[in-house]
């Protein structure tokens, strides 16, 4: 079994991007006997949902966990779904600042996450990690990619996008005054691994 | 012109909703040379989207304006998307909790407002009234009643949903400790006005 | 019975502060049978416990209503202590950061307000106005302000702050993608004058 | 040389308080060279002043770090400062609630931390853990054990108040639909322990 495995480098003026150095460990090794591809997207919307469409037709994986940062979230979160819009005020590395144009025109409004949700909470909860599902996904590039990625895919391979706070040195980095949440990077790295265990039991026992 | 304007009763052991005296207050009302047709949804899952079609049925509008409160927010806020899931902690006012359910089974994943977003926001601004437009309507009554009403309509009349503030009596009565984000019921009623006259002004000069 | 309300000019890059508009309007005013003397406080932690004090030896209120906006709040606050230290990562107006010097060096620690807050709460909720008491006024200007104003009156004068949300002006103004909590310029003001008429009453019949 | 860690027992329907824990791993090592006096306070108005005082006298620490959880906040916080004042909406574990009695009857307005505040941020950020000096320590048995511990002492001996955020079970027990900012209890543990090595330094060399 071959599990896709996708973070994003650093985009915001953040110096690191917590889901790099997620795929960074976990690329290459063997989670619940499935192997674990890792690739990291570019933060460019012209070129980041292309690069997912080329990273599914190259290794044809079993499941696919697409992970980003959210700034200022609390837990670890499973996106429920990816809207065909894209609009952030805060422009892509490439400088380009989206506002309204759709991740595929033509395509339909949106995309439910195919991951098996409960089945990864009760997994995260099992190994005391607390977790969430998110009903927004935000409209910058972490939701094209997981938009992108299911319009590619349809119904037939497990699809979605998790979402991990910031960690120690995002919240270090923070401007002066600014309590961001934040949990350790090892303890980001473990939470997805323990996803990718439950998204990899979910494809060998579906439901 | 007809515009047809739904608030909800209050639920979840608030005394009120904001909505159902916005609705009291415009039904009946020409706002910007339109007829304004106002009605309360019941909080019930089982009989919302069914009265959400009825009303459409009877009154054939020309734009669709469906509002509710939404507890802990800031501003006046208009919803980009409906999603087809039912999911919330909370019950509904007949006590039945939703943990997944479609909203139309068989329907697409979600739709996207039909309400000019855009021209509402800057009616909005030149009125003084600060506002945005929200990724996510929660997955109770609110977002159900504007998946229903936009699956039945199609893309030929312009519907979509507002989310309003608590009111200053939500507010005093919250819980002791607890400091609510509220507006002034008057506000929220000007609010609810200055976007039906956007709304309005779109179906007679469509973008 | 003469009151002192004050309030601050804008500070942090804003256009305006929601207290200068209020101490403009209430100048002069009477309230509750109280003379307001109203006057507009620099943001310039040099200048403004001087300034403080020189309004107090001036006028020799009754009682004084310090008051400052604090972006971000979402009602209305009392702030219940000063505390004699000054820091802050934004800079005041002159351009000067502090970091940890004392307000009045050789005081005490810190000052509890000796306005009547209970009364003033009870004053809002029977207006329909929400508020609390906030048990920090930051380390910034305000905090500077009251327990200047503390120290150089001692418990004869009742006397303390008030702290107000951004107005609608501000929230039209913050960054792209900040839902900034607000309330009506108008809703600040009549939030003002029922604490003041709260305050001189209190005067007039003390606990 | 001897530093007195105090932690609390669980309150307000939590079924673990993170300090208590941290006091259990932590008490009788040896930190920095110093040796630590663990003790849980409960979680009684009535009772825990007098506790602290009782340990005081005890144990004849060279410095005082007491912990509690803030419930909410996403990261270690040292309080600045601790008010000669009780109120709080959640009655305490004897079921008695406060409401604007002092902790000690005509002592001070309020005490500021003698700890060493820069030097414990300098060694968390030294060490990866983010954290900050918050201004209130609210009004409930942790401002109090602080206002106790330092009216007890004086300036003579270094003392103060460390807020630490929910650990993982906490968060996990949250109501349903509550995303409650946690740190895992290891984390947690980690950060007090540098903290107390930052204080024994400070103690071996006083700035």
């Amino acid at each position: 079994m071959r599990l896709l495995l996708t973070g994003f480098e650093a985009f915001g003026g953040d110096r690191v991007n917590p889901t790099e150095a997620v795929v960074a460990a976990l690329h290459g090794q063997v989670v619940a006997g499935a192997q674990v591809i890792g690739a990291v997207l570019p933060v460019d919307a012209a070129r980041a949902p292309g690069a997912v469409r080329a990273l599914l037709d190259e290794h044809q994986p079993d499941a696919v966990l697409l992970t980003g940062v959210a700034r200022g979230r609390a837990q670890l979160a499973l996106e429920r779904v990816a809207v065909n819009v894209q609009d952030a005020a805060l422009p892509d590395n490439a400088g380009r600042r989206l506002s309204g144009e759709p991740v595929v025109p033509g395509a339909p409004d949106a995309y439910l996450s195919t991951l098996p949700l409960p089945d990864v909470l009760a997994a995260w909860r099992a190994h005391g990690l607390p977790g969430y599902v998110s009903n927004t996904a935000g409209l910058y590039l972490c939701n094209a990619a997981m938009f992108a990625a299911r319009h590619h895919l349809g119904e037939r391979v497990p699809c979605g996008f998790l979402h991990v706070p910031a960690n120690e040195w995002m919240a270090l980095d923070a401007r002066p005054g600014e309590v961001l949440a934040y949990l350790p990077q090892a303890e980001i790295e473990r939470g997805v691994r323990v996803a990718l265990a439950a998204v990899a039991a979910g494809v060998r026992a579906p439901a």
